[in-house]
């Protein structure tokens, strides 16, 4: 009940700051401000921007003071998809149940857009008021750093080079730690940063985001065999026919469902050492159990 | 001759940090690092981290000082050459006489080599030592704005939706500020801002960076039907096979001529008004009018 309600509130604010970051201020150029928000406002979960928003709060500090900092980490998480949908990527024609981003604007556009949204996150970051100008360089270097080749787009480098390999266990860690764990643990770790977050406080939190990255993608893919269509927005059991490497085709189900438990269980703990209101990151690493999308 | 040895002296200088920030640390992700390396390393002039450097030289501080900013920049301009050959954009097989970075790596890892570019190049200009966090805050945003849609990336736009358009006098001019002469701006802007120019050396900077940047489009024109296929690296006429709106096709061979000249002698009279060591900005301009590649 609370977690719906702070969503609810955060994910208005969200929208509002994306709408207003993301502006075509004059005619030229055409359709690239259109393609850009077509796909920053396609029902995405907002999920990073509220973790940031979060662990500011845990951290104890006011999350929604963060607002630009946390947009633009919506906004490099949405490149993201936009790029990986490409016929030269993944080559999705619906994400979320809705056309994909080149599916409407074509390819070109859809590259420009994704560039574009990558682009814009870093001024929105370093536009985020209220903060130390040492604090927002820390914070702008620990995205980048977790959104690189080293980082997300390095998972990603993996996922385009095993299409129709079976990845082995490490690898499969690796990948996913890099692809979508890299990005939850800047964004908590960003969260803290900007809140000023103790040493002690900042290492619970980056315990934490590991765990709820790991939790995350295994509960991702047991919902690829267990969700419905409409659930999860693309065909169920994709992920097998595409001969992708998941904790559940490498694991079980069951034991999936088991290691998914023990992250959760390990994020709870990592809580216990920050020392401030944790109650919204207690309920959204456990909600993860029950997803359905 | 001056010239000359700056120019060595700085691509030296460039080289080396280049190839220290981008580097495979670990095993994996396998190939990327290798094919941003493949682009940043093929040949390019330089020209955008030197001119942020000889900013910095005029306005009175040692722009060597300023190597990460800089090179940030390089790999700002290397994406947008790996994006911008890909089959969606421009679809071009050759650069400077040397594959492009998809024909050599694939669609879908240049794809992603260019991401990373871009996203390590602002975990870079953010590394830049040295700097006072307010001021490299302010440099980060004026290059992310420069780079983003309604700079770099909205040029782009233009070029893609424009083929095989004749484009009005309005709309090609713009097209070229966006596309090119934006990163001009905020590399001669940079390097002025790191140096803690005045806001008149500042403004003198930016007037200087705008003729240049029109000089430079004009005399690239120019080059398009007066050079030979080996100092382009291109097929000589290519602009006009492929219908594209240039200020040779526009207005004619001798007003391009003169068009250049008229802007050129524009950024040295901004020149006089930096009160500083301008000789090298000086020559750079002027080598535009008898540049062969």
């Amino acid at each position: 009940m609370m977690l719906k309600k702070y969503y609810q509130d955060k994910i208005k604010q969200i929208d509002e700051t994306l709408d207003s970051v993301i502006l075509q201020q004059q005619e030229l150029p055409p359709t690239i401000y259109e393609a850009m928000r077509y796909s920053l406002f396609a029902g995405g979960k907002r999920l990073r921007p509220i973790l940031l928003m979060a662990a500011a709060d845990a951290a104890g500090a006011r999350g929604s003071d963060y607002l630009h900092a946390a947009c633009g980490l919506e906004m490099i998480h949405t490149y993201s998809l936009v790029h990986d949908d490409l016929p030269a990527m993944d080559n999705d024609d619906y994400r979320r149940g809705k056309l994909t981003n080149h599916k409407v604007y074509g390819e070109g556009m859809a590259i420009l857009a994704g560039d574009a949204l990558l682009t814009q996150a870093f001024e929105c970051i370093l536009s985020q008021p209220g903060v130390k100008p040492e604090i927002l360089v820390r914070v702008a270097r620990e995205i980048a750093a977790a959104a690189g080749p080293a980082g997300m787009i390095g998972g990603q480098v993996i996922d385009l080079a095993s299409e129709g390999k079976i990845l082995n266990q490490e690898t499969l860690r690796y990948m996913h730690q890099a692809k979508t764990g890299a990005l939850f643990r800047a964004a908590l770790r960003a969260g803290g940063m900007l809140a000023g977050a103790s040493e002690q406080q900042l290492a619970a939190l980056t315990e934490y985001a590991e765990q709820f990255g790991l939790a995350f993608q295994i509960t991702d893919d047991i919902l690829d065999v267990t969700g419905t269509q409409t659930e999860i927005g693309k065909p169920v059991g994709s992920d097998e026919r595409n001969a992708k490497a998941t904790y559940v085709t490498l694991y079980s189900l069951d034991t999936a469902r088991e290691l998914a438990a023990q992250a959760v269980d390990a994020a709870l703990a990592a809580l216990n050492r920050i020392n401030g209101e944790t109650v919204i990151l207690r309920q959204m690493v456990n909600s993860l159990l029950v997803r359905t999308n």
